[in-house]
């Protein structure tokens, strides 16, 4: 299926990729790239790459599947320095949580949007990162994005598409705008949220030990709180249109909640939770 | 310890406090009480309870120990009814997640604060309801919140103390207004944004199926929005000045972020985030 498989950014993401294409025997090799000779050197004792090369130009010579998985900040560098060592006929993708910016980087480097260029979205991962934190099989069931343009390869989309099938991930195919609108909500809105609780209660620890008191659901909803910082940044400001619209929302349906904590509103409350509920039971049914 | 525990509301928490205390032996006999007879068959099918009444001042004839675990808008109406049933020395406890409302309401139902109540909260309990969901060693390691006042009785207070420690929990003592300021933070607030979350997900779910894509992350983040509507509109109105000022400061907290993310603010999103994951990365490493 893919001959040279070159990961950039041999994360949770990257590194897990790698791991089950070299286990499935999908792959004959596997190079690495990423600013970090330490997390490099770490992926080859753990057996998630054969071999690195610091340098991503380097690294991509020879390749004919490359996946790029570092924060979006650092894409469009990593897509200008790329481009002119690619071998001939070879499929690029990533694995960035927002799609518009995604081309944006690409226009950016490139001059225009590239039709080796697959950007796809692995709706998978979590609180912990690294290559110490990539596992095997992280992707059955999981949902992957593809967000391809009028000038993508339909070639190109194709073997991105088998390698995420072939990892047991259900390919799902979106407009860039529909799929930032979605993440926005589904995913980076909570760790909006997540983010802000964890810190407004930490302005409260300094007068009470706060943290002592945390139910066991305090766990759950605060876990995605211990995601990277860094990944983070880099997707608020890549997706802060749709971010900031949902923000927007968001902010205003919990005011009219405050409202009503404020005026006793019994009836208001029981109706948003008993929606709520309702809504969230039917996810848990449907979809997991 | 107990001769005969008397449960009123035989569900999540007041079933699985039965059901250690009758394994521990540690109660001779246990008489549940609750509105529904589905739920207090259920509780004898189970083994939680030995009998019932549907009527909860026969219920607590001659009980040594009474556990109220019933909604918080429930408990004046309780309180009153069992007070002249009580046997002599009897002593009475709740489970309630506000604790300046259950004095008020003790108040209320009673004209006074009896020496007899020891108003308690254990912090445990989950998303799931009723009898069904009760377990036992639900409370080993969990910690549970007296605030004892000044005209309650000690010996009443040190037995409620030792029938939780008896179960595995650890007991605390705190006062009323404390308990309900540090729950309305870590616990009243993070349902809250579930809740809203959910919420404003499901308006935007005519336009898009939006929680097909919701990550893994998503479930664990509003686990808590599937708890009992019904229990959390009483939780809310039980303690809405302390709900109410945690609200507020989210929400200034929240709006600082979305001016952030409106005006591509990198550093100043950088910086929350990493005193957050700073704070839950400890959180989870000091109390977990």
């Amino acid at each position: 299926m893919i001959d040279t498989l070159c990961v950039i950014g041999v994360g949770l993401i990257g590194g897990s990729l790698a791991r089950d294409l070299r286990r499935l025997k999908l792959c004959r090799e596997v190079v690495g790239s990423s600013r970090s000779v330490d997390n490099l050197e770490k992926a080859i004792t753990l057996g998630v790459i054969d071999r690195f090369d610091t340098d991503c130009a380097a690294a991509v010579s020879g390749a004919d599947m490359v996946i790029v998985a570092v924060p979006l900040g650092a894409m469009s560098a990593v897509l200008e320095r790329i481009a002119p060592a690619l071998a001939e006929g070879a499929v690029v993708t990533d694995v960035g949580s927002a799609k518009q910016s995604v081309l944006d980087a690409a226009s950016a480097a490139l001059g225009e949007v590239p039709s080796w260029l697959v950007p796809g979205h692995p709706i998978a991962g979590g609180e912990h990162s690294g290559v110490a934190a990539s596992v095997e099989k992280l992707f059955v069931n999981r949902r992957v994005i593809l967000t391809p343009t009028a000038v993508t390869s339909a070639q190109a989309s194709e073997r991105v598409e088998a390698m995420w099938r072939a990892v047991g991930a259900e390919v799902l195919t979106m407009d860039p705008e529909h799929h930032d609108e979605v993440l926005a909500a589904t995913s980076h809105l909570p760790h909006m949220l997540a983010y802000a609780l964890v810190d407004v209660l930490g302005r409260m620890e300094d007068r009470v030990e706060i943290f002592r008191y945390a139910a066991g659901g305090f766990r759950d909803f605060t876990r995605i709180a211990s995601s990277d910082p860094q990944m983070w940044h880099d997707i608020c400001l890549a997706n802060r249109d749709a971010l900031g619209r949902v923000l927007e929302r968001f902010a205003a349906d919990l005011e009219s909640l405050r409202a009503a904590v404020d005026r006793g509103d019994g009836p208001f409350m029981k109706d948003m939770f008993v929606r709520a509920k309702t809504l969230r039971d039917r996810y848990i049914r449907e979809y997991q």
